[in-house]
């Protein structure tokens, strides 16, 4: 499938500042990038580097003297996955375990998975099977947090959303997160843009590494997990910030938008679709799935 | 410089497990090893990885069945270090920052550097020079908390420890990596084999990225700055701990030490020796330094 | 039926210091002082006070210099109890309620009922019966919270225990009126004496305001809800600390009783016996339940 | 001095629910209603009661089935102050301390001394009186925090104040509480209508028991302390509120005002006018000092 991504940022400068962007689609198995553009209005220093081993793109952006400045990107990216049969979803020991997981064990700003196990154990720990495990916590925090826009701010983490049940998709993932790592799953956060997300925004999800695979989970439900274009994956959102603002810069407007290409077909896929399957986006065999 | 060190760690396995350890120390431009033993005593699975771009050199251990598990580890270390005069150590701006400091701005689990902005502005943010801030920020917290061995757990951050006030060296490193972030100074934590360290003990610092260097500080100024045997750099304690433990293990004794080898010189720096100048344990220069 | 309870408490005195002490016995409708003795050795100046109306009956104490201070109180008191039946505790409206109740209603320093409505309506905002709602909260916390000895200190309170899930018995007290409070129904804390208490402590329960009656819960189900002497009651465990130190005091030892006169009966009445009645503690007819 | 107050709140009914409102002006020795007037429209169940032995006037209210509720408190108060000379301001040790005094010495929902003991003791312990010391926390949370609108919420307490320094009247005030218990100065939470408070509102600020009186203190320096009018005093805003709700129902609007009534004389009297002298409002002589 091909989608056809974009985010409009609007930003109001009121001193020489430094801007980290994190809004490009990532370039990887399942994600191909087949046109992009990004522009800054009025033009000033921008540049692009990667971290986490070259899956993020970021941009850094020095915006000179108080100005408004005016931020989009556009891209077309062919996506592909894979789906996975629930007897390929076994969790590895940590002797198996792929090290580059081994870092989305511990626990992070908002996903105190330290402070959770007790209480994972206890609702989750009794379920054989790992993927199992997980898909009872997506449908524990669908059932039991209450999605609710404005009821929660930055300084939310899955500590307080256990207790507080309310929050926003980037909630629901702190809190999946928090709970597959209290059972020693290795989870990770991902922002991505989000093909029927209404209100299109920004999305952020949660993957597990199951079968030596990242298998993607959205507690929210509120999009199709086979239409996400992932942007960032990292530890929580306290690394995978839209926008992270050095100086002083304030927002004053956004625009998100993700649309199928037209002519290309889309079967959504969700919870309920997929029962005990999972999708994993970074797929082996690009070619074959879209 | 050259130091012996040495780890010996007891264990109770009740129950298949694992561990990862982290008391290997580091291969870098400033640290060589001459010598190393690792041993673990009945023989178990262990294999060693790394981690953080090879920075890191980790342990996985599988315990197999209920049993008594002895972990010997020692290592003739040479060990080199710059004093960096306090004119080299200016910020860059975000815009001119090695991208790998980039991650050390951000918040994480032990340090809420996003809810002490304000704190670390009105303390610090009049200070013009960045090495000056880190160290009025070192000097406060080394005059505002007291030592207590105790008083603090695995569960214990920057958060709680500005306001309550005692802690050990994670914890006044964990403080000291939370302000420095909340200032825009890139800031990760250390752990460390220490010289002159009374009780002998794993110890905990921190580094800030300044003039392109790590520097290395220390708010409980309990060891020379130029005695330390670096283990693990990493965002704070969450990613370094001495033993993750997956399963079911107990500790039951822990002996740490650090000592120069015979012949070799010493000259401890500290923070009174040092003044304005700063020490960085990633030394361009080996040969020219011990 | 009447017991004879004691206390013994020890305290190293290291500079003048002041002792609010909270182990006498209250004296109400439901509980006959028969005999009382009160020592302090060596004899320093103390004075008995009464607090919230009467019912809490506190020491204060001057230490003087440096010293050791033992303290002694035994008691034997006639104690009658109320069994209600289930239809006799309806909670009344705000309207209805009696004014005396209505402070225990709000969040206090370790009942933060205010940050779990939504959980406590969630769980329990169905049950249309109060009792049978105060019944599910003991049930749903005995079964969810772990007793463990030292798995919390001074600062633990309700809005941590729901997440952590271990505690000691004032743990188990503070979530059980965090959550009642929270479902509008006034709650308060209750220290005792406890017959049958293994080992012998000083206990906590709570009580809840139902049909106009103060009904005792106990969600650690340690000891008859029919043997509790009660010592204090207050909004938390903030005020109702056996002791409160001003200065510079060590407790050192503490021996604490509760046995049954001789010749009494006694038969237990715990939640299994009592299925949905109740037990009030402030008998209204105290001769004809002892 | 007479002032006019007055309050007006307007609700949105949506189901039949209560409400505790804490909005008419005390009775007491310092404080004489003129005249008073109380109307809820359309008319609804009230009923006035008294809380705390009398000090605190409350009304409960069943607002019945679905409506817009009108709320308007009118009156007219004769205000007199004790102007109090540092030497008379002493603290009374435990022993001496008036026993309605001491429940205002122990934690409470916002207020958690017992976590802020060591800072205080560090920041405030060496000064020697007891009304200096007060005054010490006063000036230091006036120029530490920043009095911001709409920068905290209900769930805020003074944990998160000494930290974030940011906060409105409530959070001044809960601050200056929790510093002062912290040091063993019994200290409690007044809310008031304020003469010249810009923009007109309900305020909150504090008290502290010295030398036997209550004497007031406001971090925020916003008003003059001789023109308070008290509402409620209480351990803190957790039973202080203006309007407890129980059930479903709405704010949707709120007017305040407090004026001195025409011909009365007006002299203000700030922290900068009174040095080391204190202000009672519990006048002991109301006929010599309005």
């Amino acid at each position: 499938m091909q989608f056809h991504v974009l985010s409009h940022l609007e930003y109001t400068v009121k001193f020489p500042s430094n801007l980290i962007l994190n809004i490009h689609a990532q370039r990887n198995s399942g994600q191909t990038i087949l046109e992009e553009n990004f522009t800054v209005s009025p033009n000033v220093k921008t540049e692009e580097f990667l971290l986490d081993n070259g899956t993020n793109r970021l941009i850094r952006l020095q915006t000179g003297d108080e100005k408004k400045l005016v931020i989009d990107y556009a891209a077309t990216v062919e996506c592909a996955f894979d789906v996975i049969p629930a007897g390929e979803m076994d969790i590895a020991t940590i002797g198996d375990l792929d090290p580059a997981a081994i870092p989305f064990l511990f626990p992070s700003r908002y996903c105190q998975s330290d402070r959770l196990g007790r209480l994972a154990w206890d609702l989750f720990g009794k379920i054989p099977k790992p993927y199992d495990k997980v898909n009872a916590i997506v449908d524990w925090i669908h059932n039991s947090v209450e999605y609710v826009r404005g009821s929660t701010d930055s300084a939310t983490s899955a500590y307080d959303t256990i207790t507080q049940r309310t929050g926003v998709c980037r909630d629901f993932a702190h809190l999946g997160i928090a709970l597959c790592r209290a059972l020693n799953i290795p989870s990770r956060y991902v922002s991505a843009y989000a093909y029927q997300l209404d209100p299109p925004d920004f999305h952020a999800v949660f993957e597990c590494h199951l079968g030596g695979r990242w298998i993607v989970f959205d507690a929210t439900r509120l999009a199709p997990l086979n239409g996400l274009v992932r942007i960032g994956v990292s530890r929580d959102a306290s690394d995978a910030a839209v926008a992270s603002i050095f100086g002083q810069v304030q927002g004053t407007a956004m625009k998100v938008d993700c649309q199928l290409v037209p002519g290309q077909t889309f079967t959504p896929l969700e919870r309920k679709h997929l029962l005990r399957r999972g999708i994993s986006l970074e797929s082996n065999h690009a070619a074959a799935t879209d």
